[in-house]
């Protein structure tokens, strides 16, 4: 006789809890059945038969179903009703499975406390099978980097603006219409939801507490047609790309937008596609890309999980509650590797400018490598220039944005960003 | 108490065992202790303290030995001590781990009947987490294709063609000094290497018995200079791919060098890189990359299956025995997709030989996309001329090829290569 087979409960059913319903009724994981539901609308016609499974309207009764042994979280929202069904699933001793990132960083204190087990394959990068990769696939390495692009929503806007000339807003908009942005996309755009899945990852990679307001995180709000245009005259493209590392013991972290040399895998990543690199020893680096987001990605990532917990293989939410993680350096922001940066400003039109503004950047220990000018993307009496300086530490270029602020005689709207250094 | 320590026996200390033994000695895996090892000399300098190891010279001992719960099987071969050893392994109901993709692509039939479990992460693509992607990560998904590029040498070989216009006697040899080639490379080369990793991952995604004979299998020994120029005419490179899938329940398999777009993710795999794609429902298309062998790579891949047999997740060698399995069709090397092709010749320097040689694509019908001629490359006579058709078939294809042959007033010398279609 076989093992009973585990019973799913599943809250939420928008478009990923609707693909995961349907494998799990056609008997996609083995041993695993779905046998309760909640979610908001009980009639609304998904494509699925749900007659048979017992249908809650709270999600937290989900927690406490008789016909229920593991949670399936697919609400959203870092507190409210998924909290409360995960809090509710922990207090009954039932494991929870859930995509939900958001939740995960804000209350990873918390939860690092539960005595059940909390899987989150889908929570980071979608369909790429990162957390069991980490986890097992890597278990005897010394994961030394990673990161990468992990929020679709920026990569889809950033490769938009590149490929069709688009500027920020009318790609937006388009992602928008194409459904891979929110109509509230703060969260994506302002490099938030990459930093939630980075602090994760630097969690399972590197047992430090997770903690957002120790890093810098930078969205691509900012990020004009005018920059994507210069950036390609360098032959960069830009990305918003997260990195976490742990070099000589030293811990960091950070989101940016920063410019990714053109042909390199970074670059090679389009529209809504993640990527995820890992530079570990003795494996070395290895690139995972797929889907990050989406019905299928996501869904794919939880019954991986289901079945993991099929197999008696959940486990808690790190390696330890977070009062035993290591801590993130108070001066977490401040202790960025040198760069070299990217740095872009509108010059006035008028002789001696630029003599001014490398002379500001000599003084502040800045050399410059590459410089191009453009009549392109002026306005009346201000022409783009961007420059590509050596390394430099982000506390120079700093200096260096505050000394050019102070010159608005000669220029104004200055921007900079790092390279990324894939080598 | 902890459960004692998953005692492990390593034969072969070449690169890989002595980078695992390093490793293991350090704690890399909880609950795992190297204890015995074999190797053909007891007394070399590896860099590695043995003392406190048993050390026995006929590997097959490992297996008998009191000392050892789990075997590694690091010899290689597809015969000889390698299968001796994971025989006695077997009989003596000791779990197995092994990087030996020639000896699992060989003796498949037998040791899918194994009653202990035989892992072997590290025999296809490295240090890329490949099978436990398949068996795990991807587990409620129906995989439709994958494969890729899983011959570190061949791609070596061929980016060192592209890169600095090598000869393939050059690049060889270059491969050979860096130690990317064996001092006899026709394993890899001949693209059965490719191959042996490619059924095993057939027999993992789709079920089908392990049959290297039913496939089509061409290696990169007549791929010229002249090719890889003239396929960067057309904006493609050369790379070895390997292709499984299973489109409306037809089995394709086939290993051969292939024209691959410029710019796209197979492209980009330089040098001893391997990656491998995954199409599957509903995660959509993956692709991982990484090193695809050296001691670092397949060190990390054993150490993760030595960590899965710790948690007590060995599998056996596939889901069921071979002649459980599905059979490989009868004609499968003749039911290759159709696709386009690109086709090299030496055209002979007369008058209307472009026009008699664009008449048999014709008859044959197979209409032409693309026409490059140059006089670079040439001989006395001869002058290279290639063609990108439509969407041909393999046979329409080898018809041309045979009629061409025969025409050797007009031309000489004919190559035709499929191209890769990744979209």
């Amino acid at each position: 006789m076989s093992a009973p087979s585990l019973r799913i409960g599943l809250a939420g059913l928008g478009v990923v809890g609707a693909t995961l319903a349907k494998r799990l009724l056609s008997g996609a994981v083995s041993g695993a059945v779905l046998t309760a539901v909640s979610a908001r609308d009980a009639n609304r016609d998904r494509g699925i038969d749900l007659s048979g499974l017992e249908f809650v309207a709270d999600a937290t009764t989900l927690a406490q179903s008789d016909n229920v042994d593991v949670v399936v979280e697919l609400i959203g929202g870092s507190n409210g009703a998924a909290l409360d069904l995960v809090r509710a699933a922990v207090a009954a001793g039932k494991p929870v499975i859930t995509a939900n990132k958001a939740m995960l960083a804000e209350h990873a204190d918390e939860l690092s406390l539960a005595t059940t087990p909390i899987s989150y394959e889908a929570a980071i990068a979608g369909g790429i099978p990162i957390v069991k990769t980490l986890r097992e696939g890597l278990v005897g390495n010394n994961i030394l980097a990673l990161g990468g692009i992990l929020n679709g929503t920026c990569n889809y806007i950033l490769t938009r603006m590149e490929e069709a000339g688009l500027s920020f807003d009318d790609a937006l908009a388009e992602a928008q219409a194409a459904g891979f942005a929110e109509a509230d996309p703060t969260l994506d755009i302002s490099g938030a939801d990459a930093a939630q899945k980075l602090i994760l990852l630097g969690a399972l990679a590197f047992d430090v507490r997770p903690d957002i307001n120790k890093w810098s995180v930078l969205g691509i709000e900012h990020i004009t047609a005018r920059d994507i245009a210069l950036a390609q005259e360098f032959s960069y493209v830009i990305r918003l790309v997260a990195i976490a590392s742990c070099r000589d013991n030293q811990i960091y972290m950070q989101v940016a937008p920063m410019l990714v040399r053109q042909g390199s895998a970074l670059a090679q990543i389009k529209r809504e596609t993640n990527a995820v690199f890992i530079e570990a020893e003795p494996v070395g680096r290895l690139i995972l890309q797929g889907a990050g987001a989406g019905g299928g990605a996501t869904a794919s990532a939880v019954l991986a999980d289901i079945a993991d917990m099929v197999a008696g293989r959940g486990r808690s939410l790190f390696a330890h509650p977070t009062k035993d993680m290591r801590e993130s350096p108070a001066d977490g922001v401040m202790s960025a590797p040198d760069r070299m940066w990217y740095l872009r400003l509108m010059l006035t039109n008028k002789a001696g400018s630029i003599a001014q503004i490398t002379q500001i950047l000599a003084e502040n220990g800045v050399s410059v490598k590459e410089v191009v000018q453009r009549s392109q993307h002026g306005d009346d009496n201000r022409l783009p220039i961007g420059f590509i300086t050596d390394k430099a530490s982000a506390q120079a270029i700093m200096q260096v944005g505050a000394a050019l602020q102070a010159r608005d005689d000669i220029c104004s709207d200055i921007v900079h960003l790092p390279l990324y250094d894939d080598d």
